[in-house]
C-alpha cells in the first residue's frame, strides 16, 4: 500500500488567507484509491523550509503530492527542489512552451519571460498539461520515490488531478479499497463505541473508525482486499455485525446529512408538511429548504417567537400558555395541532424550549424543548434536555432531533 | 517574535472527511498577535507520528498549537505525548472533572468511565475550561517551549482560543500590537482594494490587510510599537484615513458579525420586526434569533414558500402573482406590506427569489431576489442579481443584503 504525504505549498496559507480546500480533496480522492496518507504538510514559499519538507516526507512516505508554488514568479520554487532532490535536471518541455504560449494568444496577454519558466520541467517527467491556466504539473519517479505535483488554484488542480494524475496513480495501486460511512444520531460518541467495543477491539480488515460530528457520530467500514469483490464482501459481514448492535440509530450508510436522507423520506413519499417554530426560530425551516426540490412537499412554516404569534397564528389558547407555559408538552402539540389544522399538511411538526443562555428556571431549565407532531391525524411528543452550553450549537441539535423524529415517524408509518 | 507551528491530529483529517477550518481561524489569528506561522502539520491519531511531528515542530519553531485528539476514546493521545515532551505528568484536575461530570448530569446521559480521562492534566499546565464541550485544554511550558492544546470541534476550540488562549497568548508576546478588523459590507475585494491601494501601497505600520469573506470583505489594520498606547494611536490614525475613503461600506470596527449589528440596533432601538421569507426558507429568522435577547423586538415570521401560503398567511392577491410572478417586486412589496398590516410589526421585512439550482427562465434567472420593507410606514424594495453559484451560498448571501438594508434603513430613519 502506497503511503503519501500531501505537501501545500504557499506563505498566503500560513498566513489564514485562504482555506486549504486541495488538501481535503486529494486526501479523500488518495483514500478511495486505496493510498495511505499519512501526513499533510504546509509550508511557505521557503527554499529551506521546502527542502526540509520534502525531505521529511520521504522519510517515512514513498509518494508525495505537492500543490502550489508552480507559478512565474521568483519564490514559486517547488519544482526545482523536487526535481533536485529526484536527481534530475530541467529541461525546456515544447509542448508545455505551446500551450503556455498558445493560453496567452487565447486570453489576448502578452506573454512575459518569466512564464517560460513554467514549461522548464524534470526530464524524466510524465507531464500533466494544464487545461484551466498556465502551469503545468507532472509525476517523477527516483528510486522508489513518487512525486506528483500539481498547481495550487483549486480549478487546475482538480481538473489536473482527474484527468492525469489519478490515472497516473491507479495504474501504480497495488490492492483494492472499499468503505462505507455509516451516519447514527442520537448516539454519543464514547457510547457508540462501548456498543461496538468487541468488533473495534477485534479489527484487523475490515478497519472500523468512529468520528464524532456536532450532535452526531458516523462509523467508517473499511477493507482493503486483493479485489474489490472481496473488500465489498468483508465491509458488508462487518456491517451487518454492527447493524445488530447498534442498527436502529443508523440513518445512512452513504455518508449522507440527516437533513439530505428526511428531505428524500418526505419528497418520495409525497408527504406535504409544515413546521411552526418557537425556539429553533427558523433554522428547521431553512434546513429542509437547503435541499432542492423541496418545493414539492414543503408548504410553509411559522416562526412564532412571541405567544401572541403563538395564539394568533395558530390557535395556541391563553389557557394553555398560562396553565403550562410556553415551553411544555401541551403547547408543543397544540402549536403542532393548530398547524395540521390550518395548513392541512399531512405532516405538521412543531418546536418549543429554552435556547438559552437566559430564561430558564430550575424546572425549566435551559435546554428544555418539546418537539411534537400531527401525521395522518396520529400525534407524538418528545421531551428533549439539551446540555445548556451554546445556543446554536442547542438550537442546531434540536434540529437534528426534528429531523430524526419525521424520519422514525413516517418510516413507522409506512410499515 | 515567536514562530508557531500548528498541528492539527485526527485522522478523519487524514481521509479527507473534514475540511480543516481551524488552521486557518488560527493562523490568522497568531498573524493578528504578532506570531510568525511557519508550519502547518496534519497527522493521524497514531502516537508513534504524533510523536514524531511534535518533536520536529519544535525543532525550529518555539510554539506549538494542536487542536483535536482531547476526546474520550482511546485513540486520543495529543495530551498525553504534548505532557511527555514537555517533561510533565498528567494529574487529575478536580475542577475539569467536576465540569464533565456536571455537563453528563445536564445532558442526563451516563458518564461512561472513558470521559473521566478528559480531566487528567499536566500537573504545570494552565488549564483551559471547555464551555461547549467536554475536553478542557492547557497551556504547557518547558525550558523554551510552549504548547497550546485546543480541541478538534471548531466551536470548542475558537471559544477555548478567544476566551483563555488569546489572553495567554497576548501575555506572552513581545513588543505591543494593536489591531482593529473593519468589516464591510457591499463591496468586493478588488474594489475595496482599489479604493485604499495608495494606503495599501505606502504602509509600512501600520499594516493593511483584506480578507474576503462570502459576501462580506474585512479589512485588517494592526500596528506593533512599544507601547499600547502609540500601536493605538497609529491605528486610528489610518483607521480614519481608510473611512474617508470606504467609510458608508463599514458596518463594524469591532470584527462583529452583521446580524449582531443589526440585531443590537433594533434591540436598542426597540423596533419591533416580523419577516416574510420566501426563497432563504427561514435563513433571515434563524439568523436573527441566533442572537441572544433578539426576542424583546423579533415578533413572528412567515415562510411562505408555496404561493397559497403568500396569498392565505399574508393576502398576496392572486392577481399579482399572476400578473407579475411571486418573484417580483410587486410581490416582495405585496409581503411586506401583508406582513405589517397582519402583525402590526413597526419593521416588516420581505424576501422572494430563485434560489437554485433550478427554476430559472431567461427574464427571471437563478439568483434573482427581490428585498423588501416596511418601516414606520415608509416602504422599500430592492432588486438583487446573485451569481447563480450556489443555492446555499445565494441564500446565505441574501440574508447578507436583508440585514444590511435593515441597517440604513433604520439608520435613514434615526437621523
Amino acid at each position: 500500500m502506497m503511503k503519501a504525504s500531501i505537501i501545500s505549498v504557499g506563505t498566503e496559507l500560513l498566513f489564514g488567507q485562504i482555506t486549504n480546500t486541495n488538501t481535503v480533496y486529494l486526501s479523500e480522492q488518495l483514500q478511495l484509491l486505496g493510498v495511505d496518507v499519512m501526513y499533510h504538510y504546509t509550508v511557505g514559499d521557503n527554499p529551506e523550509r521546502l527542502r526540509r519538507i520534502i525531505g521529511l516526507a520521504y522519510e517515512d512516505c514513498d509518494l508525495v503530492i505537492t500543490t502550489g508554488g508552480l507559478g512565474p514568479t521568483q519564490d514559486d520554487l517547488t519544482k526545482e527542489i523536487l526535481t533536485e532532490v529526484l536527481d534530475d535536471r530541467l529541461v525546456t518541455d515544447m509542448a508545455s512552451l505551446d500551450a503556455i504560449e498558445g493560453f496567452f494568444k487565447q486570453v489576448g496577454r502578452p506573454m512575459t519571460e518569466n512564464n517560460r519558466k513554467q514549461a522548464y520541467l524534470p526530464s524524466r517527467a510524465v507531464i500533466f498539461q494544464n487545461t484551466q491556466g498556465t502551469a503545468p504539473g507532472f509525476a517523477l519517479e527516483n528510486d522508489g520515490k513518487l512525486a506528483i505535483c500539481l498547481p495550487g488554484p483549486p480549478r487546475e488542480m482538480t481538473t489536473m488531478f482527474e484527468k492525469d494524475a489519478r490515472p497516473f496513480l491507479e495504474s501504480k495501486s497495488h490492492g483494492l479499497i472499499y468503505y462505507k460511512m455509516l451516519r447514527t444520531f442520537g448516539l454519543g460518541e464514547s457510547a457508540l463505541e462501548t456498543a461496538i467495543e468487541d468488533l473495534i477491539n477485534a479489527q484487523t480488515d475490515p478497519t472500523l473508525a468512529t468520528y464524532a460530528k456536532e450532535g452526531e457520530c458516523s462509523l467508517r467500514i473499511a477493507s482493503k482486499r486483493a479485489t474489490a469483490e472481496e473488500a465489498r464482501t468483508a465491509v458488508c459481514e462487518m456491517e451487518r455485525a454492527v447493524f445488530e448492535r447498534i442498527g436502529s440509530y443508523v440513518y445512512s450508510d452513504n455518508n449522507e446529512e440527516l437533513a439530505q436522507v428526511t428531505a428524500r423520506r418526505l419528497i418520495e413519499g409525497n408527504i406535504g408538511f409544515s413546521c411552526a417554530e418557537s425556539c429553533t426560530g427558523g433554522m428547521f425551516a431553512a434546513a429542509m429548504t437547503d435541499i432542492p426540490g423541496i418545493s414539492a412537499v414543503f408548504d410553509r412554516g411559522f416562526v412564532t417567537y412571541s405567544n401572541r404569534a403563538k395564539t394568533e397564528e395558530l390557535g395556541v389558547s391563553e389557557e394553555i400558555l398560562k396553565k403550562y407555559g410556553a415551553v411544555s408538552k401541551e403547547c408543543a402539540l397544540a402549536m403542532a395541532r393548530g398547524l395540521s389544522e390550518r395548513t392541512g399538511s399531512r405532516l405538521a411538526v412543531s418546536v418549543t424550549g429554552i435556547a438559552g443562555p437566559d430564561g430558564g428556571t430550575p424546572e425549566k431549565p435551559v435546554g428544555l424543548v418539546y418537539i411534537a407532531c400531527v401525521f395522518d391525524g396520529k400525534e407524538y411528543c418528545k421531551e428533549l434536555r439539551m446540555p445548556s452550553m451554546n445556543r446554536y450549537r442547542n438550537r442546531k441539535h434540536v434540529v437534528l432531533y426534528m429531523l430524526s423524529a419525521i424520519l422514525r415517524i413516517t418510516d413507522a408509518a409506512s410499515e
